[in-house]
C-alpha cells in the first residue's frame, strides 16, 4: 500500500467500531448463532454460524448503513442520504432512514427487478431509475445528489459503513469462544473488511477467510496480484459479491486477510440448499459461499472452530436456483 | 367421555411429563422461540412461534418417540420397535431408536416418495413395504410385531408419546411469560393433546385452540358434534394433518380445547409463504396452518400474546407448494 493512496483515506478503528455498535444497537438486532451437528460432521470443523439472515432487513448491510444514518448531524439529516445500489445495501439504507425518519434516495437501473423495487418503497425510499449501464448510473446519481444535497453512503468503501460491519464479529465473538478462523463472502469486501478491523484489534490470533464465486473472482485474483483487479460484468448467482475490492476494502483485505478461496455456481447452489435443507433456515445465495469453499478445502478447516457469516436471507423464493437448473 | 372408554385408556399426568422431560432431554434440542414485527403488525397479536422445525428430525415427533424408546426396559429394548406411518413421526422413531441403538421398523406404503423411505433408512430405520391400503398395511404391521416382538409406538394415541410432546409446551411456558393462549395444527392430536396435558396442569388460565386443513376437518368437526369424527381419504397440501382423532387425544381435545379452526388450501400455503419470506425460516405446510387460521380470525388474537407451535421442517425443496399451482 502506497502512502499516497492512504492519504486519500480515512480508515476506520476499533473505537470507531465501539462507537459504531452503541449508536445502532436500537435498530439492529443481535442475530444468533447456529450450528448443525450433520454439517459439522460433513466438514470435519466445528461451525458456527452466525445468522445475519435474522438480521433487520435480513442483511448485515442494515449494520454499516444505520452507523452511517444515525452518525448524520441534524443539519446532514435533514438533507437525506443517497446510493446507488439494487441489492441489500439498497433496502438496508431504506431501513435506516426509515428508522431516523429521513429521506432516501435510491438510484437503481430501471431494469432492475420489480420486487427489489418494491422492496425499497416499502422500506420508504424513493428510487430514481436510471440506464442499466454505469455511465448513465453515474450522472444520474450526480445529479440526485447535487439537487438534494444528500449524504452519500456507499455500499461498502465508507469508513462509516466498515466500522458498522465490523461489530458482526464483535457479536460473534461475544457468544462464541476459542474461534480459530472466521470466514465471510466477499464482494466488494465491506463485511471482510469490517471482520479484519474487529479480529485484527481484538483477536489477532483468529484467521480470516474470504469466500468468492469463482465466477467473480477478481477479489482472489487481487489477493494474488497484489493490486486491486476489477471485473466488467460478473456472472453469478451469488448477485451480492458482484461488485469489486475499492482502496479502503483492499487496504483491510490485503494486510488482515490469510487467504481467499472460491467455489463454482453449482457447488454454491449445492451448499445454500443444504443449508436449506439441514438447517432449516433461508439463506441468500451468497451466504452460501463461505460453506461451499469450506467443504472444498476440509484440509484448512478440519478440527477447526470457524465463524461462518450468513449475510443474508433475501431469496425470490418463485426462483429458487436449483429449480432453474 | 363414557366410562367405559376411559376403562381402557392410560391417560398420561403431569407427573410423566416431568418425567419424559428429564429422559429425552439428552436427545433433543431446546427450540428457539422467534417473533417478527411484521407478523405481529398483519395479525394484531404478539406471536411467540416455537420452532420445533430446528427439532431433531426437524419435528417435534422427536419428543414422543423419544419418551417411548427411552422409556422401555432393556428386555423390551432389544427386540426393537415398529410404527406405520410415512411421516415425521416415521423419521422420529427412526431417530430415536438410533440412538439408542435398537432396531426399529416403519411399514410404508410401497407408494410413499423415495425421500422419505431414504429419511427413515438414513436414520438406521429398516421398511417393511406394504399396498396402499389400510387392510395390506393392518396386515403387513401385524406381522412385523408377531415375528419381531417389537414394541408398537402409535403415532399420537399413546400415552407416551403424547407425555413426551407435552414437554414441548412446558419448555415454551419456561421461555415466555404471561401467554394468553397457545395455538397449534391438529391432525391425530398429539401435539394439542399434550399442549393440552401441559397448560390444564400449570396454566389452566392459558387458552388453547387447535389448527386444521379446512379439507380435512374431521377434528373440527369431531369437537363440534361432541364425538369423533374420521374420515376416510381427506387431501391436504398439510400432509401432516390427515389422521383422525383417537380415544385418547379425543379426551384432552373434548376437555381442554377452546375452539377449532380452519383454514383453506390457499390460505395455508400463503401463510406458509409468508412466513419463509418474513422469518427467513424453513415450516412445512402443516406448520403454517395455525398462522393462517390466526390471520382468518383477527377478532379471537387480537392484543394477545398467543405461543405459535410451528410444528416441523420437513419439506421437498424441489416441489414447493406455490410453485406447484
Amino acid at each position: 500500500m502506497s502512502s499516497s493512496t492512504e492519504q486519500t483515506m480515512t480508515i476506520p478503528t476499533y473505537d470507531d467500531v465501539l462507537a459504531a455498535h452503541e449508536r445502532i444497537k436500537p435498530y439492529i438486532h443481535e442475530t444468533p448463532v447456529l450450528t448443525s451437528r450433520l454439517l459439522n460432521e460433513l466438514t470435519g470443523a466445528e461451525l458456527f454460524f452466525k445468522c445475519e439472515n435474522f438480521q433487520k432487513a435480513a442483511a448485515f448491510k442494515v449494520r454499516g448503513a444505520s452507523n452511517a444514518v444515525f452518525g448524520l448531524t441534524e443539519e446532514e439529516a435533514k438533507k437525506g442520504v443517497a446510493t446507488h445500489s439494487s441489492g441489500n445495501h439498497a433496502l438496508s439504507l431504506s431501513y435506516a432512514a426509515g428508522q431516523r425518519g429521513i429521506p432516501v434516495t435510491v438510484v437503481m437501473p430501471r431494469t432492475a427487478p420489480q420486487a427489489k423495487k418494491d422492496a425499497v418503497v416499502g422500506y420508504g425510499g424513493t428510487i430514481v431509475e436510471c440506464e442499466p449501464s454505469t455511465s448513465s448510473r453515474e450522472a444520474v446519481f450526480a445529479d440526485v445528489v447535487a439537487e438534494s444535497g444528500a449524504d452519500f453512503v456507499h455500499p461498502y468503501n465508507d469508513p462509516r459503513v466498515i466500522a458498522g460491519q465490523a461489530t458482526c464479529s464483535r457479536e460473534l465473538l461475544s457468544q462464541v469462544d476459542n474461534l480459530d478462523a472466521v470466514i465471510a463472502p466477499i464482494g466488494g469486501g465491506g463485511m471482510v473488511s469490517g471482520t479484519c478491523l474487529t479480529l485484527s484489534s481484538i483477536a489477532p490470533e483468529i484467521k480470516i477467510y474470504a469466500a468468492e464465486p469463482l465466477n467473480a473472482d477478481d477479489a482472489a485474483r487481487s489477493f494474488r496480484a497484489g493490486h486491486i483487479i476489477a471485473d466488467d460484468a460478473p456472472n453469478t448467482v451469488a448477485d451480492g459479491l458482484k461488485v469489486p475490492l475499492k482502496d479502503l476494502t483492499w487496504h483491510f483485505v490485503s494486510n488482515h486477510v490469510t487467504d481467499i478461496f472460491t467455489a463454482t455456481e453449482e457447488e454454491i447452489v449445492d451448499a445454500m440448499k443444504l443449508i436449506w435443507k439441514r438447517m432449516k433456515i433461508i439463506v441468500e445465495p451468497s451466504s452460501a459461499v463461505p460453506l461451499a469453499t469450506i467443504l472444498k478445502n476440509p484440509d484448512v478447516f478440519k478440527g477447526k472452530r470457524v465463524g461462518v457469516i450468513l449475510t443474508g436471507g433475501n431469496v425470490d423464493l418463485d426462483t429458487l436456483p436449483w429449480l432453474n437448473n
